[in-house]
């Protein structure tokens, strides 16, 4: 089975950089992302401008990627008018985020997870209207900053509240990088029972090295689609040597050398993974790039 | 089933650093992972001082390590002359190497496959004679940098002309960390059928973000030890960029958090992994030591 890899290095890669990129820069991302075979991106955020300035630009990003050829756009939104906003847009899906935690969702989202299993709930009905996909992400699933472990019980019960408003996909999010291969393995058995036929995604952080082998895990699990970023960027702000997301390319060697398709051309993502990091002033966490060539 | 994890970072760690260590250092390495709960490593090389400048100290080093408590000291040795070293300098166990491939074996030992395969059978029955226990490294058995692609059957020929001289383990290396999870299934699996009854240990390298899902696949096989690093300490002096050994904390954290007992303290290695990274004046790759505990 083919794997999509779904690019976030333009939503909660950069949103979680230092640097504040150009709206030209972003664009020039994507336009490489595409190149390289990616068909699936999270290009912006609705959230408010106030809260997440990396993302004040979302519409004029939108209204600047290249369209056609398979490519869907992915846009997340934490409420009604971050909603209208994407409509307006023209994205392709919304990924609406829900918390696992009662205190992590009101530190990230002012409200409680109750509320914003309403607020999918609500989203995801004006998406279906609009026939754009909707999408729901379980942030934190693998353990929270605030709460610690996080149960199984409570992944299985958001899941089944939001199976309600018929998602188009559910992903699980490891949000801050300590999830293990044996917790992906249950978490998406469990939300495959829960919701028999609709797609999965994981997100992984690599911030404690466990990132690649809950991808493999979760390709194991059977999940379709994988998140990853572009040089793995994506560093917390307030933990600067953490490392982001898993890598697409680093991603890409992985499940192309195991014969799992990707699409995606692992020098192309290699290049693009250096480019962002110069971009950005950093060294971007991947390692493909740095590494010799194999086999050459 | 627990895991053994064997600290390779006084051997293969520091031996591919730039920095040279004192033996003092070197030991104060030692005692903190023995302290961290290790009860394997292999800690010195018994190769030429020429060769190998950063092992020249292999006896002085033997001579200060803590002995006792269940800790088993291995040494490697490439041939009789090292064997004869490391005997007088009283290893518990002795580490042969073969490279999976012809260019790779001239390159580094100077010998045929065959030439090294002849070898590693006197210095198995040497140490079996001196009550030693020898184990074999099939190294850059997932890939050579000079061959390219190694195939299965070459791995599978070795074992089959290495079981003859009764190694109490084989080791499976990725060298130069270009594996992927499926290719350490199949040959654990091959190698298990050559040598039913044999100790089976890996040996990976991170150099491209698989060697901790290999790790996981080769638990899943039933590899009874994993090699890892202190701080995954050992990017190739030639390539300053790669990263070296998976990281013995890391390693040690997954597996813990997966409910797979390794014997090793989590928060001590990661503070070993950090003071080694400092006294090499690097910054170690591991990820453990930089991310905040969890759970707290």
């Amino acid at each position: 089975m083919p794997i999509t890899i779904c690019e976030v290095g333009p939503r909660d890669g950069l949103q979680n950089e230092r640097t504040l990129l150009s709206t030209e820069t972003k664009l020039a991302l994507i336009d490489r992302v595409v190149a390289g075979g990616v068909r699936r991106l999270e290009a912006v955020s609705f959230a408010h401008p106030k809260r997440v300035p990396q993302m004040a630009d979302a519409e004029q990003v939108m209204a600047g990627v290249p369209r056609g050829g398979g490519v869907s756009y992915i846009g997340l939104v934490l409420n009604e008018r971050g909603f209208e906003r994407a409509a307006r847009a023209e994205v392709d899906e919304v990924n609406m985020v829900v918390l696992a935690t009662e205190t992590f969702s009101q530190r990230n989202q002012g409200m409680s997870v109750e509320a914003s299993l309403r607020a999918w709930s609500r989203i995801a009905r004006m998406a279906h209207d609009a026939g754009i996909r909707p999408s729901l992400t379980i942030s934190a699933a693998f353990g929270c900053p605030f709460e610690g472990e996080v149960s199984p019980d409570r992944v299985r019960a958001i899941a089944r509240q939001a199976v309600d408003a018929a998602p188009a996909e559910i992903a699980l999010a490891d949000t801050i990088g300590v999830g293990v291969p044996t917790q992906v393995t249950e978490l998406v058995g469990a939300v495959r029972d829960i919701a028999p036929g609709v797609a999965l995604r994981c997100h992984f952080h690599n911030t404690r090295n466990t990132g690649y082998a809950n991808a493999v895990a979760a390709v194991s699990a059977g999940v379709e689609t994988l998140d990853a970023s572009a040089g793995g960027i994506g560093g917390c702000p307030f933990a600067p040597a953490a490392t982001g997301n898993i890598a697409t390319e680093d991603l890409a060697y992985l499940l192309e050398r195991m014969g799992v398709a990707t699409g995606v051309d692992v020098r192309a993502a290699a290049a693009t993974g250096r480019w962002i990091g110069e971009q950005l002033g950093i060294e971007a966490p991947a390692l493909v790039g740095r590494a010799d060539p194999f086999p050459r």
